[in-house]
């Protein structure tokens, strides 16, 4: 750890049971093991708390995540994900290999710049009645595209056989994908990947289903 | 460089003059002196020469900018730059320490994903009518952010006085955000630092107006 005060200091999240990038992070900080605290960012009541001027401090963006480590505020999830990985290197989430590890960021950024953005919530609000159509075509035309990539980089994950931050990326993509109601069996490369992690102690404890602000009703 | 027959073959930008991710990487190899040839995929022509299926094989995502290099094709252009990084380190396009290279990631993700997806051909294309409020309201959004955050990070450049990734990112957004008509006299950090940049030959080089696909009208 870069400074002595982060032995005394938990990480603390900032984030949404529900939104995909927030459990990004938190499967990145299960797999390394590492304690955290988390903040709830309620995105629906209030008209959304990420709206407000107290949290404007924490992520000028307004989006979740945001992550309080080592004296500094991060926000944008690959960003944290790969502070977190320089810091605490064990287990990696990049490969050694320099072609592998492009990949995993091609495939990690594909889904973080090239799906995710159109259809999270700022972006679904403002297309308004069209917003499950506009999600299912933006979701499929990703899906094609990585599910051919995959044929080619995969092993037992996304990229080879070592769980990358590819890998961190796809679960929660597939969450919200079944969430669009978008058919899963025309990406079964895509589908038996999902199905391989979400065995994984880090990904089921991260999970939207049970993090401290998940409603009753859609806990697990 | 990782290969031997990486010495014989300069790398191939497959990219269009004016898409801002194409430019990312025109940048990044000017910065540094990498030699290259550019495989021109006209996004407007034809309906869009991405979408043949010969691109398909090129990236199947069918969006510019694709680079083949050192034997393999990489799409997502910070995959792209990070690679060109990790293969070719000098001048380096990452701070050493650990705390700058997550802010110049942060900052890279905040224009990659936060930015530049919600404004890209493909969605203004579908989004029809409204689609320069619609641009101008995302980049507001994502700029007012990026303005709060440079205030913090920033020197010379977007994260203290070296030149980073998240000024390759930095000036093609500007571009577009002009493009669209958006106000740069409320964001004076920005500005400030696009034109510092844009002094420099890397990325007057690189500039839409002057590739070899750039159309006659739109020279400089």
């Amino acid at each position: 750890m870069p400074t002595s005060f982060a032995c005394f200091m938990k990480p603390v999240l900032h984030g949404y049971f529900r939104s995909s990038c927030s459990w990004r992070v938190r499967i990145a900080f299960a797999l390394k093991g590492i304690e955290y605290d988390q903040e709830p960012v309620n995105l629906v009541k209030d008209g959304g708390q990420q709206l407000t001027e107290q949290y404007k401090t924490v992520n000028p963006m307004q989006q979740v995540p945001a992550v309080t480590i080592d004296g500094i505020t991060l926000s944008q999830s690959l960003a944290i994900i790969q502070y977190i990985d320089e810091t605490r290197p064990r287990p990696p989430f990049l490969p050694a290999d320099l072609q592998q590890r492009a990949q995993v960021r091609m495939i990690s950024d594909l889904i973080a710049s090239g799906i995710q953005p159109l259809q999270n919530i700022y972006v679904i609000q403002k297309v308004g009645e069209e917003k499950v159509q506009w999600a299912q075509h933006f979701i499929n035309k990703g899906f094609k595209a990585l599910e051919s990539i995959l044929k080619q980089t995969s092993g037992t994950y996304c990229v080879g056989n070592e769980i990358s931050m590819a890998d961190i990326c796809l679960v929660p993509q597939v969450y919200n994908a079944e969430r669009f109601k978008v058919d899963l069996d025309q990406y079964p490369t895509i589908k038996r990947i999902n199905q391989t992690l979400m065995e994984l102690e880090a990904f089921k404890i991260s999970h939207p289903s049970c993090q401290p602000d998940t409603p009753d009703d859609l806990r697990a």
